[in-house]
């Protein structure tokens, strides 16, 4: 096998006062990381620094003596205190230049939101002098794109890149990768990303331990949990890249498949989608403590219409027994946090709805509601069709609030998927 | 009003592949930055670097010519990737010494596990030359800080910590901090948190800038949005910290009051139910396009039962129709994204549910779905109650499918909240 060279070294600032104040979304390093390491570049370093054009100067001036190329989120807004333009410009010894083609662009965004321009955005259509203007799908600040020529080396790509996760994504995705890939020609880099459920992340490493173990320059691996699911990753690079994949890939199926619901960009509620979509069903959800986080994951799939038809959050117990038909009874005897009333629940709305499918989940979510034999975290979910069937689990989930409703949502959407691939 | 300093500058490293990997715990700077601030400190820069000595050397370097005191989080461990004492040493150009006494004392941590130390663990016992050892309650890695002596400046301290959150935030508390505050003495922090709603971040920038010019030593502002709301923060530090602040809300409620929903940990969803709360009113929705983000967002807090009593997710027009009894004209003239549509959600839901106000949100999310006159991005909202009052709103928001929705449940919590304080 030939030497295998260090991946291209990409650097990451981040700006912006309030990471360095302990809040803000800072989910920026993750999704680069995975993307640039799926193209085989690596991440070398990230500098989050605050909203002050001298920091982010010096940082910007280090980070170019070090890196291949230099990735720079936040800081593109309008306001005083958004100072990426500036701080960058004077790291590059540019000046900035007004674009009225870009001025008018983001005046026609808020002329079709109807909202007059506030002086403020005029700060937005100011770009590095040199710099190409990035288009912002998402949002109003557009990102810029420099390119650095240096006598005897690679060039060097400067992106500025808005801050908000969801607009720095899809501008990374379209605008910025294309280039990076062509810049570096990387020989061939392969990912793999496998999802499961229903295996704790200590368990899923025990059982890909034969296949982690043979990690080494060109071939690595991850494992990562949350939101109920654990992911694979495995990365290649250099010649045979591809060949080395597949072949992790069929290693890695033979350890854990019984647990892979899906791969690369699929995730639970696109998978069950598939599912619903490929055997001409439909589903309508009961929800409780959950209270429409079921509902909102299984409809984040765009197209989610053609098998989702609705449902009832059922969050009181008049509800319940009003509208799906839960028994007194049964609220009385069992208690609303039961086997009965989940299955009750799911019963009910399948007709109410006019489904194939129903699916039911209730729970102490907490802090407060949990007592002796119910502690908080108790969730019962209750899977109804089709046919007469009815599928009951009980579950005892850890966390905080947010915690439990999440991964009751989560474990409700695993039932789900493997009633529908059995 | 006596000059104010700027609060000393403390700048995070942390040490770790995995973190930019894309994974790995990453709450080191949250945690940090909020203990820091409320002693009236700031975080001034993270850096995160690999394990590569040569990097963590550089790192340090040049954190040490720019800041006050610097933490080190991370690399600690007993692995050979564990680079950090290494690192730290080079930089400072010290050695390491082996302390005897030190590792004596992980060998009795293992004997109470009865486990036998693997021969790694020996890396733990080395000190940086000078360095004081710091108690690890909750785990094995010991850590160190260092107080470095600085002619004709105040001296700074480089304390090296755990680096999983659990064991670093214990150390931190008990050993760094008490140290830090008695470094540099500082006499009072205050701090302010205003949330506005139904202003978009420039103008809540242009209308705030009378206040936020006023910015300097001892005083600073951030503005943020997400989520539909925009988040004003103001930091005061030194003598005076807590009058400075409360003069700045005052100004601040004059200026944007009329926006402002909520102060400190509230949420839109939080303020709204404390309102209901108060007013003893109960609360229903019926979500199409936001098919249970409104809900989820209700419920997420705690104590939510006492006022919200469920409602209907109405995705497919026949649980419109059958459910909530919108009329098949309406549906036919108007379509389901329609003022009459949402208006007839909203009192369906309110008399199915029985509840005094009810919450109807129907709209096109996106990717399909637009059309002539009614494009991606309008959503229409209807509140219906109390009483026979129904008010209704019609928004073209921006973004992706997921934003459309998130940001029309923002805008009918928002549509919620002005009626209820009205």
């Amino acid at each position: 096998m030939p030497a295998l060279k260090p991946p291209p070294a990409i650097e990451l600032i981040c700006v912006g006062a309030e990471l360095l104040d302990g809040h803000g979304d800072d989910s920026h390093r993750g999704a680069l990381a995975l993307r640039l390491r799926a193209a085989g570049l690596r991440l070398a370093r990230e500098t989050i620094v605050p909203d002050d054009p001298e920091a982010l100067e010096g940082a910007v001036r280090a980070a170019l003596g070090r890196c291949d190329d230099l990735l720079v989120c936040g800081g593109l807004g309008p306001t005083f205190d958004d100072i990426t333009r500036e701080g960058v410009a004077r790291a590059l010894g540019r000046d900035l230049v007004f674009s009225p083609r870009l001025y008018a662009g983001i005046r026609r965004k808020f002329a079709r939101l109807k909202v007059r321009p506030p002086r403020e955005n005029r700060r937005q259509a100011f770009l590095v002098r040199g710099a190409e203007p990035l288009a912002n799908r998402a949002g109003s600040a557009p990102g810029q794109l420099i390119v650095l020529k240096r006598p005897g080396d690679a060039p060097q790509t400067v992106a500025l890149l808005p801050g908000p996760p969801r607009e720095m994504a899809p501008m990374f995705d379209a605008e910025v990768m294309p280039r990076l890939k062509r810049a570096h020609g990387v020989p061939g880099a392969a990912v793999l990303s496998l999802h499961l459920c229903g295996l704790p992340e200590s368990a899923a490493d025990e059982k890909l331990r034969p296949l982690t173990r043979r990690a080494g320059p060109g071939l690595d691996f991850t494992i990562l949990s949350g939101a109920g699911q654990v992911d694979f990753h495995a990365f290649a690079s250099g010649p045979g890249a591809r060949g080395r994949i597949a072949r992790c890939r069929r290693q890695a199926l033979r350890l854990v498949g019984g647990h892979v619901f899906g791969e690369g960009p699929a995730t639970l509620e696109s998978t069950v989608g598939a599912l619903l979509l490929r055997r001409r069903l439909t589903l309508a959800v009961a929800e409780s403590c959950t209270a429409g986080l079921l509902g909102g994951r299984l409809t984040s799939a765009p197209g989610s219409s053609a098998y989702f038809l609705g449902g009832v959050l059922a969050y009181h117990d008049s509800v319940k027994r009003g509208l799906l038909g839960v028994r007194p009874e049964t609220l009385s005897r069992e208690g609303a946090v039961s086997a009965g009333s989940a299955r009750e629940m799911a019963e009910g709305v399948r007709r109410l709805v006019g489904a194939d499918l129903a699916l039911a989940v209730t729970g102490i979510a907490g802090p407060s509601g949990g007592g002796p034999g119910k502690p908080v975290g108790l969730v019962f979910a209750a899977l109804a069709g089709p046919g007469r069937a009815v599928l009951v689990r009980r579950w005892l989930l850890s966390g905080d609030r947010e915690a439990v409703r999440q991964r009751a949502a989560a474990a409700a959407l695993r039932l789900l998927w493997k009633r529908l691939r059995s």
